[in-house]
């Protein structure tokens, strides 16, 4: 505390990140990191650009970045806006869209940044219940509101919406913005990219922390028509004009030219839920279908905790929340690598 | 324009950066960067951490790189906040302390990104006139304000603060925070890092764009005693858990691990800077008496907007501002190497 902050940074709630623990030899199954690293091509790009021009200034624009985006999902590059992970690309977008008179609405149990960013810019929100099973129901969502975000799929639940429930919503929802975060979505779900041309009011939220395994360069972007990406650039040219850095354009450029790379990535990583939902449910534990890299799962038989601290014991980290109430009985556990996916499965046979 | 913005950002002014030319072969002498690559040691760092760890989120905190700056400076690494960038650290800073019922104090001609911050963050302000001679008297700042900023040395003057006028300040004005924006301090000046255990009301802030050659790599700290900084640390993160990446945290290390490198760089651009304003004054121009790594420079047969128009056709870029009016006339140019600054000379040779 002091007497020198402005008054509101006194009822900040920041956000609280999964553990980043320190010791070596663990498995490490609770920030939703990809097990598997970046391709050769990209650490070729990153060595590549290890050069005398880190003495120079990024891009500002990161204009290869955008270009390189816009070939991937066939977008023209003013669509695209990028940020320092797609964390930095959330915070933006709520200052820039969500200070409206209307509450904003997203899912009660879903990304728990959203409520951070609400406490930081005073945006007002309600958070509408997800259904017993915890699927989204985007009907539910009144048309009373200033603004709409939802993951999808949902964290850290895994849930998948199909893209028909999004159009529908955006077909009554036409007043205000409807943001799509789709952190996870090269997973198994289908991209509202392909919505983008036909409503101006949608805005898409991807990363590559997630299935481009580059959770430790910081890349995020949001793809909407050209005037919501000129809203955001306002808010980032008045906050940092250089928010990625040399190093993370080129890997993120040589990312996206490596397509093959990319979806043999994404696949390992389904195939590998698939069977971990499998020795699950065979060990006892109920599983949400998840199209994401993480299942969240509930054992009938031990508490979420108690088996969180059993598995941290045996050296094995998986993500608990102890809030809400009603995922307090769950376990999020990100997918490893077969050989870390085994290691649960031990450390769960001795905790069971 | 859309509908969809909050109403405020209808009224944003973002900052503009200087330009990043795209071309070859130029001498760039608009953005203050340093002429010199980093050191060798900066580069292994880096490729050393371009590895599969890539694909897990960086520390949060950034601890290794918060204690080789504490073990830099001799404070405590309680004491130092990290940024992507230092204009990420002044944001963070203009909205955690600057909110205040009472307006925020800066020199008219300064670094013109505060006036962004007031406007991102609808901050009030009050800009104090510099003296006619550009020097900066705090004598001038009025007790009745929300806090002071203020560049040590001035940008874009080049001049500097005796760390004692600093001391005055603070001890005159002991109910609001004064933050000193370092950039520059290594080519001339004395940190007020020196005064941070003696005055809870002191925030500087440094970055390592400038004399540790890593502008690409987007690193900003502020130091200052641990209640300031834990209100630094409740905005970062309700905005973005990892703002700094894993291979600017790893470089970040090596340069404060390298002070031989560090010290010779500085050096260089203070012998070079000396030269060239003795040439540019053989040239007939007046040259502010700079601590920085640019020159503030005018010439009274030459008008400085076509001066830097001139030096554009000959492939030399200089920053120009055409506001506010009293600094119209001056060219701000980057201390370049030796070859640099001989082309700039060149080139003024066949302009003036």
């Amino acid at each position: 505390m002091s007497k020198f902050w402005s008054e509101f940074v006194h009822h900040l709630e920041p956000y609280v990140p999964g553990e980043q623990p320190k010791m070596a030899r663990l498995v490490k199954l609770n920030t939703n990191e990809n097990p598997y690293p970046p391709p050769p091509s990209v650490m070729q790009a990153i060595a590549d650009a290890t050069n005398d021009a880190l003495r120079l200034y990024p891009d500002p624009d990161a204009t290869a970045l955008k270009e390189a985006i816009a070939r991937h999902h066939g977008i023209s590059s003013a669509q695209v806006f990028l940020g320092n992970g797609s964390d930095e690309v959330l915070a933006h977008l709520f200052m820039c869209f969500f200070r409206q008179p209307k509450p904003l609405l997203f899912p009660d149990i879903s990304y728990s940044f959203y409520k951070v960013y609400c406490g930081l810019y005073d945006i007002d929100y309600r958070a509408v219940p997800l259904r017993e099973d915890f699927s989204l129901a985007l009907a539910d969502y009144d048309a009373n509101n200033g603004g709409i975000i939802f993951p999808n799929p949902n964290a850290p639940t895994g849930r998948l919406l199909p893209l028909a429930d999004i159009q529908a919503l955006l077909e009554r929802n036409t007043e205000t913005l409807v943001v799509v975060d789709e952190a996870y979505i090269d997973f198994g779900g289908e991209s509202a990219i392909a919505l983008v041309d036909r409503y101006p009011n949608l805005l898409v939220v991807q990363t590559l922390s997630k299935s481009r395994s580059l959770a430790g360069l910081r890349i995020g972007f949001a793809v909407g028509q050209a005037p919501l990406i000129e809203g955001l650039e306002r808010i980032k040219n008045s906050f940092n004009s250089y928010p990625l850095d040399r190093l993370a354009i080129a890997a993120g450029v040589a990312s996206f030219e490596d397509q093959a790379a990319f979806e043999d990535n994404c696949r390992r990583i389904i195939d590998s839920r698939e069977s971990l939902v499998q020795a699950l449910t065979q060990r006892g534990f109920s599983v949400l279908p998840s199209a994401a890299n993480f299942v969240f799962a509930t054992h009938a038989g031990h508490e979420g905790e108690a088996l969180a601290s059993a598995l941290r014991e045996q050296g094995v980290i998986v993500r608990h929340f102890k809030t809400p109430a009603r995922i307090a009985p769950y376990l999020r556990i990100s997918i490893g690598t077969e050989e870390q996916n085994e290691a649960l499965l031990a450390a769960l046979d001795q905790a069971l």
